[in-house]
């Protein structure tokens, strides 16, 4: 039987990688085989281009390059990993997936959900998260957190407009398609966040 | 003044790489500056895109994410060589383009026109090559010249449909768009084909 495919997203500071740990821990604590991973993720060809994208200058590519080479990176991740081992039945995990991209690219980033939908749906076919959730975190939130952790500086004065087009860019993103994209409110504690999704693994695959 | 965009396409063996390099002279002869290039083309990330893509094993790379990864150095090509110099008033000729990416990926390589075009027209935005001359070549004359330079093994029995494919898939770009891609029977000897792109030159740009 084919695997679950569950995706988180989010800002910077929601706790994305603890809960998706923390989901790890309790599917396997069900007997179930889970593949931990992240974008570009655990294919030599998606760190190649990862290393290429995060080397030298931070300008030193284009928007739409650095669109075209994350999504390479995707089709990578997705045809030698995820695919696969959804196919032997194991859960997959995954820290950011397309949504980021539609966010981050498209909205936030001026590139247009016409340009980078697309590219999106050709890169990833059917693998689909089956869940995606989405820890929503107001953007001041999300910047006394990353404050805590020392990454303040990552949060320039001009950044916060993009900060709030990345909120609400996944907001709109989970309006659209509210079955995939369960909405959780990351400024809950972290045990009430966590509440919450294993409530919603619980209903949908009567774990 | 802007200077002119030249292109060269076509399939291997038509003498695009010498005729382009005796336009350039006789540009030059003209009192023009002209800046010689090809895809990828002489940026740095370009070049690191290439290096990736032909290192190791062909199939390790995805189609879709080859598209992706050439289309990419593309936009750097187009953004940091090609459009800079059409603004310094320089001619820009280039060996192959997006036509060729068009061809090749999109119809012979079977991801389709509907994927790569508007991809290739984000790519580049207005730097659209002025003047296309199309180097076409019946596919076994094409073999016979590549052999005679010692590239035969590259035209392997199983790869004579694939060649087809790109001969046709280029006389039909150009017959969508005749008033830029100019087809020149590259059958006929150098100095005759020369005689030709000299003719549609010079009627074109009054040189």
């Amino acid at each position: 039987m084919r695997g679950k495919f569950i995706s988180f997203e989010g800002g910077e500071g929601g706790g994305k990688s603890t809960q998706a740990a923390r989901l790890a821990g309790y599917l396997r604590s069900k007997g179930l085989e889970v593949v931990e991973t992240r974008e570009p993720g655990g294919t030599k060809q998606g760190e190649e281009l990862r290393d290429l994208l995060v080397q030298g200058d931070p300008n030193r590519w284009h928007p739409y390059s650095e669109l075209l080479m994350m999504t390479a990176a995707r089709v990578e991740h997705v045809n030698r990993l995820i695919e696969p081992a959804l196919e032997e039945g194991k859960w997959v995990i995954c820290d950011r997936f397309f949504d980021s991209t539609l966010t981050y690219q498209g909205i936030a980033g001026g590139l247009g959900l016409d340009v980078v939908r697309p590219m999106q749906q050709m890169a990833v076919g059917k693998t689909v998260p089956d869940v995606t959730f989405l820890l929503d975190l107001r953007e001041d939130a999300g910047l006394q957190r990353a404050e805590k952790r020392g990454g303040a500086a990552r949060f320039e004065k001009k950044e916060a407009a993009f900060h709030r087009d990345v909120r609400d860019g996944f907001l709109a993103l989970a309006a659209e398609d509210p079955k995939r994209i369960v909405v959780v409110d990351a400024e809950n504690t972290f045990d009430a966040v966590w509440q919450q999704i294993e409530g919603v693994m619980q209903e949908r695959f009567k774990l």
